[in-house]
């Protein structure tokens, strides 16, 4: 990997211009509410499906944001999501539903474009890093094995992708405590999750006015699931090999190599909340003792990760606020926190009466759990030397 | 304890004459909505605050029950909470605030008066039983210490008091579980708690529309414990004698007699939901293998609590139903089940990777948490001839 | 039009067939949960999509109801909407989409088949009636002309609508005060509606949580016109005549024949309520001076629709119940009613500064707004006749 | 009154210190996250209830802003509302409740300092302006004569009131219409509102979650009332003379001097809403034929209030916002606006069949509604020299 580029540096340097794919929905207007004001991207080019494809943006969107449309990409002709539209495009955000994404952003790669996807389609992939980026940007080190082993190898194009919203939410904290404390043996976590967190239309309002669902198709695996890929290493396969017959790096699912096992257990359920997912954690730490609430609480609030102290601009001024107060943090006063919706803020932590320790946590999930997850590591990328 | 009445015995006696105290209140009210159809139970006084007292009671109340107002109840000369005022009748029940209860139920007792209490005052005393009457109606056993250590003894009077509405909930299903498979060693609960939990006003509606508090003052506390109340036995106490130096019955509270100890960790979340507590349940047997889900649904599904075998009136039809669907029970669609609030409905039976078992029940907090309890457990206590 | 059949020469004859089509919609479901308790009608056919078309109902359909799916309709096969497949109902109820409505409904009428319908496709029909079983079942006279005027002319088959949900709450209390003070010349009508008014998806919940839509497409211009063709007469015609020359029957939508003309002002939101919508009625009579706030209330007390009289099972006990609290109805507490949601309450009847008299109206939309209509109105043609 | 000061002579003069009277509260802290961040006001003192005084401020409050408190003003102590304790402010801001406001703020006036108060106790004082700022600033010419008539004379001292929510959203497009097509005959309002306007606790939960209150205390006699005090010139009183006999000048409330009379007609509810409250406006203009949707959408659009034309550094970038859609605007996604919630917005631009024309408004109650126009009339005052 080439060597380091400060922000200073990168801001000096002309613009990177940036493309946007699933432009029209949810996901895609809050990557342009985002990529509007940012000091870096500029959006070069927009696309969507067919029935958009040639008009305005702002007259192809039902634009479903706070925050009014305006700025260059509102008068943008929207593309087709085909690589030749996007050319000139150093990276591609991809906020493409999961029915589509599979194929559009293989074609992308296959393009030498460097696409940081928020679609699910590629998390699983044993050479795609799954990268939330105030936990584990080091997975970007397996992008030269991703590149050298497609056909041809890629010279530039990539596929990132980041961790659904429920896992990136309380992933953060469970990394500041690993890195404090040393592994944790099991985490149990129940879920309150907002209904952006469906897209749009999402969730029908019959369902969950003045109520609550216990089931979000899908959700309880990934959390299970992503969170060992996250948290887990990157070691040696024992069984593939490159062509010169070096073993090819795989993600330590396992825990085979370096860590001790990870138990997770979720439980998900739909609250009618509009932002924010809150999720109620407890878990256990192989180290015996374990710490006090006291050292948890103080672990979390100086966990400073690697995207901070690098200087990625969108990372948060607080990447995990804590909060005394014995009623927060709340969704509705506390989404966007200190952090701006691109952190975590936890609260309530206390001794669990069956594990060690637990707390809530909450994240804002159209922010840190979408969109501006994909940035971030974009900038990271950028400053990396790993997109140029 | 006098030998067993049964229901055909109690339906030919004459009727029996019951006392609400805190009528206005919203426990209250749902007790007069119950006790207006019920079978054998007459209102024969309604107890209240100095401000309501000498008024009729449909003119004292806020009625904020979705059934009208209507019947005997309605006319009645509110009183106010004096044993005096309430003489003539057999049994009482109290709907009243934690804040006034303590002395007034006290009052009650000492005047010979059988109480049923709703509030908390009382739940934690060593001679007072706690009922959830599906789990635990056996702890009626304690009355006769109770009444003797009473100066001076008492006769008739005597203090039953039913759980927490978020405890009575999910403390069904580990009564059924611990029936069928034996001990439970650690629960894991995380509520999901309707607002009409916190009475009238209760909360604020700019602390909940849209949003999930993570927290309920003392709810976690008062689960923790009363499952131990609950769940445990009755046993000899070790320090405690009676004036005849014979041990003193107490609760098993620490399961130094029978049972091995019962670890619970609660973390609490009121939601923007009206009626229905929504509970996240993970647990871990003693019992090594653990049952199968398939197990513990047909276990839940056939649970049959003796208050149904003994034809208490008000006992539901089916104590536990047992969803298959996956998104099922939900509050708005199954608060009442095939059960009309007086069971709990379970679903999402399934393995949990950290300890052996999860699901979630849904319980009415204002039917079986509160006021239907309190009526099933002096049900029992008519049928049993403790109250006579 | 036949004699007059009295419900127990009803009761004594055999029971009445029924089918629905759409029964596995949100209309559907709410006809299949009314009728399974009639005391006439007996489900002998449900008609859905060619999705569900050969499975049981209980597996086709995805139960939305607060009342468990029982009964004997849970089990019947799905049959596809064609003529052929309900040949041995008396009569059949549509809950159809207005998209497929129109073609499925025009072939019932055709195989002469009595269509009840709640779909809208037929409502501005000149020769079909739009009834409000509480306000015009006298629109019924104009089947016999429906029918002959069908080629060739039927001796059975004939469509009978009801109207829009937002227009039935409203127009009883017109109706009602046109009876006791004469015609209404202007009403200003301001709607909050409940989300179960638009059907399942229906309106997504990131467009209602919390919110209100100040837009119902199509809603304002139906409540302004229904509300003319429900209240006019029936009168005969300028320019038509049947094929003796002699003038046909249509609907004074002018009021050029009997009464004033009346204009309707309609403004409709979207609230996020579940069921029951609210209006804000203003209105102005013809008659000077207009009648007190304290006659309105009388005068709304004691309306007694011929339905009633009449002994239509399903009608309510009261049709319209008249609150003296400041602050009733309201949807949460009120919808049912004492009328079970086939009536309609009203509160807050009082002096309007502009117009004469304004109050607020609550109506159960899928009760009376929807299937409860469709019942009653059939329950009046089977009584009067017109079905056989 | 004095010569104009431009807004650069206001930044180059030293700031000016205010104080805000019941600062724990709603209003309160709402006035302090708006004066936080203010280019010219620097509070100086914040006062509160006993309970609260002698604290920092920081711990005073419970706060409910989803901007979190920070800056000066968290650190200051809080004090007793007395003018002696506030004597080094400028002016001074009221956020108190009406129970304790009368007292309070008449002592300050007394103690000659400048009040402006959101309460509404001195609102119908007929010496005391009730000014909506981006409507009626003019009315602050009543201001010496308020001050020549109390006993003694006050040479700084006065007392001006701003409007209560939901009266100041509707009036802001009636004062634009009147400007543009002269005076309006005769208004229909039907507010749906948000329950921030009944500060906290306020509304409770259980009253408003899934529900319509169509009622709120005395609401509609203050937009009946209020709109003609704000609407209505100034003119000389008929019966009170000064000292010297001249006329004194009154509010035109019966429109007896300039305008014809104006009647209005309110229906207020509560919506389960946070923020902005929802107004459906009917409405007849004197003038024959009325003006056209579209040349009222035109007039809205280009209403520019004195305040912008002034500089009030608080005032909206755009006074009325119009919409074209025709679902818009709605609370959740436009509350703010493009006017940050100093402006309105109106969508809905339409011909109503009974008066001339009909459109909603959506106004932020909290802000526009309350704080903002409190802030924005002292900007005023200070911009025209009536506070030095």
């Amino acid at each position: 990997m080439s060597s380091k580029i400060t922000p200073n540096t990168v801001s000096s340097l002309k613009k990177v211009r940036v493309g946007v794919l699933g432009a029209t929905g949810t996901v895609g207007q809050r990557f342009i509410t985002l990529l509007s004001e940012h000091p870096w991207f500029i959006i070069e080019a927009l696309g969507a499906s067919e029935r958009s494809k040639g008009k305005k943006y702002r007259e192809a969107v039902k634009w479903k944001q706070t925050i009014p449309l305006g700025g260059l990409a509102a008068d943008l002709i929207v593309k087709g999501c085909t690589p030749e539209e996007f050319k000139t495009c150093q990276l591609v955000f991809s906020g493409l539903d999961a029915d589509v994404a599979g194929d559009i952003e293989y074609a992308f790669r296959a393009a030498n474009i460097p696409l940081f996807s928020n679609a699910k389609n590629y998390r699983r992939d044993p050479h795609v890093p799954l990268i939330v980026p105030l936990v584990n940007p080091s997975h970007f080190s397996i992008i030269p094995q991703q590149q050298s082993l497609h056909s041809p190898p890629l010279s530039k194009g990539f596929i990132v992708t980041n961790a659904n919203c429920s896992t990136t939410g309380y992933v953060i904290p469970l990394a500041a405590l690993e890195k404090a404390f040393g592994p944790i043996e099991s985490v149990l976590v129940t879920t309150m999750q907002a209904i952006s967190g469906a897209g749009y239309p999402g969730v029908p309002s019959l369902d969950i006015l003045g109520n609550v669902v216990p089931y979000i198709g899908g959700e309880e695996e990934k959390i299970e699931w992503e969170t060992l890929k996250i948290l887990g290493g990157i070691t040696d396969s024992e069984n593939e090999t490159d062509k010169n017959g070096a073993p090819l790096k795989t993600f330590d699912m396992h825990q085979a190599g370096g860590r001790p096992a990870l138990r997770v257990s979720a439980s998900c359920n739909r609250v009618p909340v509009v932002d924010g997912h809150m999720e109620c954690v407890s878990l256990r730490f192989h180290r015996r003792p374990p710490p006090s609430p006291q050292q948890v609480r103080e672990a979390l609030s100086v966990f400073t990760p690697e995207i901070q102290s690098l200087g990625c601009p969108s990372s948060p001024r607080k990447a995990i606020e804590v909060f005394e107060e014995p009623d927060r943090p709340q969704p509705r006063l506390d989404v966007k926190g200190t952090h701006n919706g691109a952190g975590v803020s936890v609260g309530r932590v206390r001794q669990c009466q069956v594990l060690d320790i637990k707390f809530v946590v909450l994240s804002d999930n159209v922010s840190i759990g979408a969109a501006t997850s994909s940035i971030i590591n974009a900038e990271y990328a950028v400053l990396k030397g790993i997109v140029s």
